[in-house]
């Protein structure tokens, strides 16, 4: 199975207007765009590069339906060169980019495109709608992976994701970042990613006692036993399964966890541990959820909850704290000539860049280089090439290439960089190659 | 054009197993959920019904795949009896809700599904991430509507929305709620919302020259003219533009507006309408954008700005003050039976339930009662039957007809809530039949 693939009508009709210019004025020749983020969110220590995959595919695969074209032609906006020239369109550009699953930093390209100008004008929208979310869910993500090692990190956030998509990448971009898996069954079929759950408090009402629910749940599904016990009264629902275990044991049917999701999670956890080891039920885990973040995480795990697994949904799949990421995707240069946007604020660095990342001795991450890609630096160049002249140049990473990546990225962090309040600035240096550069399109007012 | 269709397979699993349970053990009677917000976020003062339409197309097309049963079938979690059983399975229920567009309150029901529980189960992830994201967004966008009467708004969102269908959706919800339309160019073939949009910074940045790039721009795009003007100096820009439209009006192309997007807006529209009004072109609109959400275009508003027209973005097509909404699809009956659930802080109303709303002298809303469905009361019943025994009950209503809905529905808030800021509470009273029945059900410990 495939992520369900999305019109090329899915882009700002901005990007369709100005390709009529390109087109009538044979403004074809190479632009070259990135895609970067230009400052962290409030409290925000890092990012973690994500989405690269879905861009690539969305790459490869770009071209116009008939049914678009005839849209395109019938709407009354657009001339028949333009059409034309949508028809034969396909993406024959380069792209260099970081991998996914790389800790990144304000300024620093994460994507790179240089494609004939129309081409790389076209696919602005789609890509950074790609791009943005699964970097903000895995930087997201990488939080609660930070302050809980050691546990069962499982994203149960599909009902609140922002749509159809969001839930599928939000279990991508969280077990990129070190989730163990999610609660979206698509995933499975569609990433490989292992899939969690087993009731709601639906179940346990629609039947008229809940150790009957609990029992005939077991038997349904005896290789995944998690009993949610929180309907009625969670220390009276963790006796009724003390109370069931002997039977099920005789059936060779283990208890595998119960699970809590309201009220003070720490408190009846405590309790809920000691109903279980007194009942002989040691190696029954605990399992919490409910408006779940990383802040309430790291507080369980700090105050020694005896909680072996959380259920993150809401607020990490709509990235609550931090919700967008200020992120664009600006031309740096065309037709061989380095640009730049001056708008007030908004300035960008021109040119084609490259990231070289030092390390300590410690094997930790001392800082960052923002050059010029022909400005060759000490230490490691975080951008690659991954497509050119549209194909792709390597076999995709398997998304578990991607996850072991991106938990040596987290190991290397700087210990400032680990914690949710914000840390010290992570230095990201600007190179005097890129300066001169800045100052030289400045100077000749392009 | 329809809106792409999803996998039955984006879903929570637990919504599978608890199936497994209820197919092996023949729980088929008739369970009623309700879909509703459980309270609101902070400073807000209404929400505004939205989605129901993809909900029910949802509920109308729901059928498992070959494709979809092989995988269930081999993954190695079920039984052969839950796969037959999903074979066959068609939504054969009842729907009863709010039209799209109403005002409405924490612990109102938007939607009610009744039908054989494992049908009415397993609908709820796909249900919930389509009733709250659009209800979340059509109650965001409409804050922006009521500070801004008169004013064009025009969705810009699309590429930080988190993912393709959360751009369309959003698209749909900010029209709903009485904006004039959006960038994102498939709303228009999908939903007929007007589509907007002209240039970006990277067309002025791959031209040598500005003045050029708005000329080229005019001759490619004569019916649809609006400059950005910000990309080096705003009013520089400004000036461009006069100097060019004596050329352009000789060759009958007016210039429609121009776009501001960075720096102090209210200040640059003041100078740039200036600039355009001594240079003759008086019907030349303002139109700005920029990180705008409704508290920066009240301020512009109040301010005076001269400014025709706003693109509100990111901000609005992620809510970003309130990301999501403390919602969730509950049990209220079974079998005849009505249930609640009782967890700490999550306690809900049970049975099937109505909202009557009464309204003043003045047209306004007064208060709501929330009640039994066979409690009436005085006032206009809120929830209405839709869909019997999986059919709809009526055509579809047109996006035009919703929006006007939403547009009488949001004349008739009282004043205190019409503001940006936390207002009185509106007074939704629960019937004392209701809490008659919550108080059975808890004294029968169902």
């Amino acid at each position: 199975m495939n992520l369900p693939s999305t019109s090329l009508l899915l882009t700002d009709l901005y990007q369709l207007t100005m390709l009529q210019g390109y087109v009538e004025h044979g403004m074809e020749e190479q632009a070259t765009f990135e895609f970067f983020v230009r400052k962290l969110p409030p409290a925000r220590n890092f990012l973690l590069a994500a989405g690269l995959e879905q861009a690539l595919c969305f790459l490869q695969d770009l071209r116009f339906t008939s049914e678009e074209l005839e849209w395109v032609s019938g709407c009354g906006l657009f001339r028949p060169s333009l059409v034309d020239y949508l028809e034969q369109l396909r993406f024959t550009g380069d792209v260099h980019a970081m991998p996914e699953g790389t800790v990144c930093f304000p300024d620093e390209p994460i994507v790179r495109i240089t494609a004939p100008l129309p081409q790389a004008q076209l696919v602005e929208t789609r890509l950074i709608n790609l791009l943005h979310f699964q970097t903000l869910i895995a930087s997201k993500a990488a939080r609660s992976v930070l302050v809980a090692p050691g546990k069962l990190l499982v994203d149960f956030g599909l009902r609140r994701t922002h749509g159809a998509e969001a839930g599928l990448l939000a279990a991508r971009a969280s077990y990129l970042a070190g989730f163990s898996g999610t609660s979206a069954v698509q995933a499975a079929p569609l990433f490989g990613i292992p899939i969690y759950g087993t009731m709601a408090h639906s179940y346990i009402q629609a039947h008229e006692d809940e150790a009957a629910a609990f029992e005939r749940f077991a038997y349904a599904n005896p290789d995944n036993v998690v009993f949610l016990i929180d309907t009625y009264d969670t220390e009276a629902g963790a006796a009724k399964v003390v109370s069931l275990a002997t039977r099920l044991r005789q059936k060779g049917i283990p208890i595998n966890g119960v699970r809590l999701d309201s009220g003070d999670l720490g408190d009846h956890a405590r309790k809920v541990r000691r109903i279980l080891d007194e009942g002989g039920l040691t190696d029954t885990t605990i399992f919490a959820s409910g408006n779940l973040d990383e802040s309430i995480v790291q507080q369980l795990v700090a105050t020694h909850a005896p909680i072996d697994g959380f259920g993150i949904g809401t607020r990490m799949d709509v990235s609550a704290d931090a919700p967008y990421l200020d992120c664009a995707y600006k031309l740096e240069a065309y037709g061989g000539k380095a640009r730049r946007k001056r708008s007030e604020g908004k300035a960008t660095w021109p040119g084609c860049k490259q990231v070289f990342r030092r390390y300590g001795p410690d094997g930790r991450m001392r800082g960052d280089i923002l050059t010029l890609e022909d400005d060759p630096q000490e230490g490691e160049p975080l951008i690659q090439p991954v497509m050119r002249a549209g194909k792709r140049l390597h076999t995709p990473a398997s998304l578990a290439a991607l996850r072991e990546r991106a938990r040596t990225q987290l190991a290397r962090l700087p210990d400032g960089l680990r914690t949710l309040e914000k840390g010290p600035d992570y230095p990201v240096q600007v190179s005097p190659a890129l300066r001169d550069l800045a100052k030289a399109v400045d100077e000749h007012r392009l």
